[in-house]
């Protein structure tokens, strides 16, 4: 089985590669060639090294999906974009990567197929960006999708294209909406989701963090190892079971900033949580206020999809990941 | 003021066109040029013929789109599209069409506004093909969009794009989901659609139509002056009023065969019923059993767009607007 990851450089592309040195038969069939693509360089998983391939390109530009189909891969993870802060910024940019690399792939595959016949199953991280307020108190498998951002507007053309060309037989498509990963392994960055992870990640090795929000904030999780479930359990799922619908939102955990403190205490300590710092923030605060807070993903959860259940889980997978398993910090 | 139209020589752009020439002022100010655009010739409304220009091109090719948004509009109409049944069976074409030339009017346009500030009116006609069975009974402002074709794929994509440029102050957009317009005029055609329109039309002038399913199909209707007016209203309303949500379904009526033929019967009397041949086609049968029946079409109603009641209305207007306002094969 050959294997394409598209996009491997990032997170959740990296975690994704580290599950298949892991295990090599985790795609219901032993991986026996792995091409990793990004923009920049991808790290090169050493257990796999004598099966792996890297590339250092962009798949917007002409040429590079061709060559990257060509390839014939059956199993395609195509996670690369602008992430939405970039593409709000940088509207061609976000055009360009987002929807033009995506319909650029597809298109690939397509024409692939027409010199011989091909179909590799095509799993595309998408996003509960899809989706613009205002919202029902849980958004609902049928609810439309009504972007309040170009990131959100090129994640719902593609899984509009996903669809269209699973149903013409190009590719066996499904599109998984990922929600907000938590805890983001790394250090703190400038995206407004940030402080979800920071008030996690950083107290738990002794550092301060920020909150910019109140407690009350709702908001829509899942672990890095979860999203890793996802793609691997929608690269091996039988799609006749899913039908038409290809785009699924992933089951997750709706829980307030509040909710995220008590699970540390629970799991950290006191110490731990005293190394929040209460900054409010008008602007991230407004941010925040437009983005989902529930959903009900009875679908997916009715397809074997699985996320974390309470925070305390979610920390304790941060801790056993990231962190060797312990925590030094706490107390 | 300045009008343009894209796919003027449309059935409904034709009749958009018949009614500035009835009354310059319908668009709340005067229209003092009206630039016609379609990939074949456009007839010329004799009594705008010292305001109009008309252009046989197809958008979608390069320079085209750049050179209508040159001559900065003050109101677009986008009415042009490769029609479902083509768009299914040339893939490249609908896609080039239908997709390609839609982001090309819209990205000449924003491109135009960074010479020097530049924000048309843009009307968009979408349809109900945005939506895929199944269905609920009635399928509401806020069901999302899964459709089943490309047309419908192309379509949903460009009201995407559509609300991102709207939000981002390229152009100040709107997305009009057109019912089954009925009782579409001319000769009958091979569309799977046709003989709703078939069975009405043909038999008022005294000849023979088709009836390939049984009288208890339902579907959703608004006769071409209906959807004229829908054009206009979009052209005209305020839309703050609509907010960010920029894609409408339209009103219309929801009615099953056997209405329509009753409605016949009570406008032109039992001799135009008996001209109905019942000649029941597996294959279109099939292909009307996954279209969508009825619509709660609140949000444009509550803005005021409006459709027709009863299907004696959508007779009495093709009898009106086609046949001189008599029919004489009736009785």
């Amino acid at each position: 089985m050959h294997v394409l990851v598209i996009g491997a450089a990032g997170m959740i592309g990296r975690k994704l590669v580290e599950r298949f040195a892991a295990g090599k038969e985790i795609l219901g069939g032993e991986i026996r060639r792995l091409s990793l693509v990004d923009v920049v360089e991808t790290p090169m998983p050493p257990a796999l090294s004598d099966i792996t391939r890297a590339f250092a390109i962009d798949i917007s530009e002409t040429g590079n999906a061709a060559k990257l189909a060509g390839l014939r891969p059956d199993i395609i993870f195509h996670l690369a974009a602008i992430v939405s802060g970039e593409a709000e910024a940088d509207f061609d940019k976000g055009y360009r990567i987002n929807l033009d690399g995506t319909r650029a792939l597809f298109d690939a595959i397509r024409l692939e197929g027409l010199k011989e016949p091909y179909r590799p199953r095509l799993v595309f991280a998408s996003s509960i960006a899809v989706f613009g307020a205002p919202f029902p108190e849980k958004i609902g498998d049928e609810f439309f999708t009504t972007p309040l951002t170009s990131y959100g507007t090129q994640k719902a053309i593609s899984e509009l294209l996903l669809s269209d060309y699973s149903r013409r037989g190009f590719f066996d498509g499904i599109g998984i909406r990922l929600p907000t990963i938590c805890v983001r392994p790394g250090r703190p960055n400038k995206a407004a989701s940030g402080f979800f992870s920071n008030i996690l990640r950083e107290p738990l090795v002794g550092e301060e963090a920020v909150l910019p929000v109140d407690e009350d904030v709702r908001h829509w999780f899942a672990s890095p190892r979860a999203a890793v479930d996802f793609f691997i359990h929608a690269a091996t799922l039988d799609l006749d079971r899913v039908g038409a619908r290809r785009n699924l939102t992933m089951p997750g955990l709706s829980a307030l900033v509040g909710e995220e403190i008590e699970a540390l205490r629970r799991v950290a300590g006191e110490r731990a949580v005293r190394l929040i710092r209460r900054e409010p923030d008008p602007l991230i605060r407004q941010i925040v206020a437009g983005w989902p807070t529930d959903f009900d993903a009875r679908r997916a959860e009715g397809l074997g999809f699985r996320a974390e259940k309470s925070f305390d889980e979610i920390i304790r997978i941060h801790i056993d990941d990231e962190l060797g398993g312990t925590i030094t910090h706490g107390g």
